[in-house]
């Protein structure tokens, strides 16, 4: 904390500059625009002095590294002891396809996978239902059942590498297909290492791939965290995710507020099941959006921190320090991609990887340039990769350990950003928790509000996209993109017959009568009953339909 | 400035997590080096906190931007008044073909020109001497009379735009030129803005592009400087320039004190003719590169600004506020691209570029991404200008002012470039001044040796290049590379015999004696006499023989 006298004397100081240096520029050069906001529409001044942070203490406020409340992050080492982990979200087309880039990115120097869905696989729908026509293979790979997750992984030893899958309604039964694959590649399954989106609480939120009502949703999280707790000890059981928040149109702060406060709720869930916050704590991991207003993100991050050290103690009585770590994933904002010109995501995506390394990310995820057109080609991806590799190895930046702290600015937003999210814990409180606030659409209507604002300054010119609102040029993008295997549908539908055809179907029968069964007692964790069936062969459809005939269909109500 | 009791405070909690969390850290998970270093080989620590600034003084060391000594930036409002001017090095082949691009970037939103010479330009010759066979506009443009020059700007309001130039040796001639043009346009050379590279001294530092000895070269470098004083007072008569001797292999803090100290031979040459500090100073420039080492190059320039008030406040005894102001172009570092997967390139130049920004340049030239390859292309060309762009409009950097003012790391860098500045001007001044040192191969040593331990870390591996000893692939890259018009030689030969036919060449001998006569006369300013003979139409090799001859040419001697 800075001795009070000096921040007097440097609030004088400042006033006295104010009224002669700066008055007499401003009187000649008017600024460029009358105020100035972040990418969330967030105010910025003009100048951060030492009297921004007066009251930041630095034992107490910031801090060392890997010590609570861990703002300077969460390992005393961080980058110098290992970079981030460089884990390209990717998936398309068949298993074999998606196998073919997962090895093709581990060759270059990949350090992590991640598993893209198609959306049929997303809503619990095998590639030759009605629901998926269409859709085979467009956003992510196929995986209808534990024969194309075998031929995901063939030649990837899953004891050594770490996998984040991105799967929410369906994640149980995805990820019970990826300890069986790893079973029967001799993996144990306390061996696995990974990370399991499984955050459904966003997907009401924002992303609206949801299939169940919240409640036994939730009960389904509460299930894989209990399992993964005592089974998969290295396993990050939910990835509390703000990516899709933010891309649906949050600001910063929303981000990082109903973000955490998600997290919150699924610890009280567990907390109520009965487990001990110290147990499952440390395996809950998060997944944050890296956006285009640089230090705006950075601070996110450092904040996210804080908070979350802070509840875990403070609140949720957590007495190990594992507990009090948030640990998160990064990934480059989708949305600011440009179909116009794309070679300037490359540009997008470096600052946006930047800043999530210097707010001291655990994994990163960068865009390709061409996602805007179409999924990554090998070349785009590549040079995705590479965008990591250059600010791992050449930047410098990963030397020194948070490197902004202290930065007048940097340090003002974090506390910034930390008020911000309290005062909208206290909203959600208000209005009975998570839960309910979702079910009165209290943060669909927050997102949309600032969805619509960002837009707006868009429209109006006072936000320039380079390419797109200004600097635009009449032609069409020329960038070779992704084609994928012509035969692959009727590849995959082929297969699926074939698992139909060869398996004991009598015993899938009853391994999905079992299933429903213990659907329907709340006191039963279904991850076993569903291990059993994805082993016996039964289908992500059948299985998600069990749920479906159980649980019911959620369809959102209209809130606006 | 901390309390003391404070600052005694952090640093017992710092070595308490130093011998608790820390050592438990390290004893489980070595680091990934040794020791980490810069760019520059510098020791990078671990962790940086306040009491790494402990004697730094907000008021007096940082201060207000626009205030003594400006680390903060140069002016008040720096980027929130206006973005950097975005001048994007250019030419090639003729003057048609670098007039065509120079018109395509201002309809790009580029906001100043700045020209690159070929060869035969830079050595004073014209395009149809003997010493510039097979170089004809290989590197830049070739400006071989009036003739050229007036092509070169064509449909290009001299009067509006600001045009910096890239020449040294024959600055002064190339200047005459950029003015008769000008005049020939209708405008007055009062009113030219602009910036001529004429900075000799790093010539014979690191660039090597000289023609005549040192101390003729200083003779025509004042002689600008004077001329400019009087006549172009908006004209920035040097840019004093760091740039090439990093590219030559340098430090950062070299290329920071080695460019300071031309500054100061500069100003003393000056002050020597006879000229007052504050009436020449304001127009003095600065050129950095802005390499790989993202923090290093922000406190490179936030040092520079601090060191350069310092001087010229209390070292030179200027009076005006103006005199105090390090204003700097800055380039992307041309070493740092490879030819290997060049769109790795667009990644180092964003960063790079970034790291500019962040230190408050006033202008900034970014790297395209071929650059390694050929020339750069219009396609490449616009990446790299958008890259500015989104810089500035997308990702918020330029919103606040000094964002990285307090950062313990940048402050603590900043100091320390500081402190190796000043190691260096003493031991400049042990040899008794930049020429001297120069002339004993200190400089030049100096670099080799930089450059030299900077190659070996790449050899062994220690230093990781991405895409070449590591992430290397096998193919060559495609992308496709500049042509040039192959008529280009041609035309530019029958200009030049056109010219030299329709002038009055009786006229051009008369100018050329009066030129040598001024040459002979070190009382004489040789800007007027120059001005005469490019107005006749002598050309560039004719002016540059006269000096040729009556200053001779200068050979370098073996240093080593």
């Amino acid at each position: 904390m800075y001795d009070p006298n000096e921040v007097a004397r440097i609030r004088e100081e400042t006033q006295r500059w104010e009224s002669s240096t700066l008055k007499k520029t401003l009187d000649r050069f008017p600024e460029r625009q009358e105020t100035f906001v972040t990418t969330s529409s967030a105010p910025v001044e003009r100048l951060y002095t030492p009297a921004d942070i007066a009251d930041t203490d630095y034992v107490t406020d910031i801090g060392f590294p890997g010590e609570y409340p861990y703002t300077r992050g969460v390992h005393a080492t961080l980058h110098r002891g290992k970079l981030w982990t460089m884990r390209m979200f990717a998936g398309f087309g068949t298993a074999e396809e998606t196998n073919a880039r997962f090895r093709y990115l581990l060759s270059q120097g990949q350090t992590g996978l991640s598993v893209a869905f198609d959306m049929p696989t997303l809503y619990g729908y095998d590639s030759d239902a009605p629901e998926a026509l269409g859709e085979f293979g467009k956003c992510g790979v196929a995986i209808s059942s534990l024969a194309d997750m075998e031929i995901l992984f063939d030649q990837i030893p899953l004891g050594e590498v770490t996998t984040s899958m991105t799967i929410n309604s369906p994640a149980a039964i995805i990820w019970a297909m990826y300890i069986a694959a790893a079973e029967k590649q001799g993996v144990r399954r306390q061996q696995l290492r990974g990370t399991l989106q499984n955050d459904i609480l966003k997907e009401y939120i924002a992303q609206k791939e949801f299939l169940f009502p919240p409640e036994p949703s939730m009960r389904l999280v509460t299930d894989t965290v209990e399992f993964g707790t005592h089974e998969l000890p290295e396993w990050n059981t939910i990835s509390i995710s703000g990516y899709h928040i933010r891309e649906a149109g949050s600001t910063a702060a929303q981000e990082l507020a109903f973000t955490l406060a998600d997290g919150f709720a699924y610890v009280e869930a567990a907390i109520t099941r009965g487990l001990d916050v110290d147990e499952f704590a440390p395996r809950l991991s998060f997944f944050f959006n890296a956006h285009n207003d640089f230090f705006e993100e950075i601070a996110k991050y450092r904040a996210a921190r804080r908070i979350w050290a802070r509840a875990m103690r403070e609140k949720y009585g957590a007495k190990q320090e594992r507990s009090w770590l948030m640990r998160f994933h990064s990934q480059t904002a989708g949305v600011s991609l440009t179909a116009q010109q794309p070679e300037n995501n490359i540009v997008r995506v470096a600052l946006q990887a930047l800043a999530a390394v210097l707010g001291g990310t655990q994994s990163l995820h960068t865009n390709s340039m061409d996602e805007a057109l179409a999924l990554p080609s090998e070349k785009a991806v590549t040079v995705a990769l590479r965008t990591q590799q250059i600010i791992g190895h050449e930047s410098g930046v990963a030397n020194t350990i948070d490197p902004l702290a202290g930065s007048y600015f940097v340090e003002a937003l974090t506390n910034r950003m930390e008020a911000e999210a309290n005062a909208y814990f206290r909203q959600i409180q208000r209005h009975g928790g998570v839960v309910p606030a979702i079910e009165a659409g209290f943060f669909q209507r927050e997102i949309a509000e600032a969805a619509y604002i960002y837009q707006r300054e868009i429209d109006d010119g006072q936000r320039v996209i380079v390419g797109v609102n200004e600097y635009a040029v009449g032609e069409a993008p020329a960038i070779p993109i992704l084609a994928m295997d012509p035969q692959g549908y009727q590849r995959q539908l082929a297969r699926l017959q074939r698992v139909r055809a060869e398996r004991d179907n009598a015993a899938v029968q009853q391994t999905l009568h079992r299933l429903a069964d213990a659907a329907r007692d709340e006191t039963i964790n279904l991850m076993p009953p569903i291990l059993e069936c994805v082993t016996a062969y039964a289908t992500l459809g059948e299985v998600s339909d069990v749920f479906r005939e159980v649980f019911g269909v959620y369809h959102e109500p209209a809130y606006f």
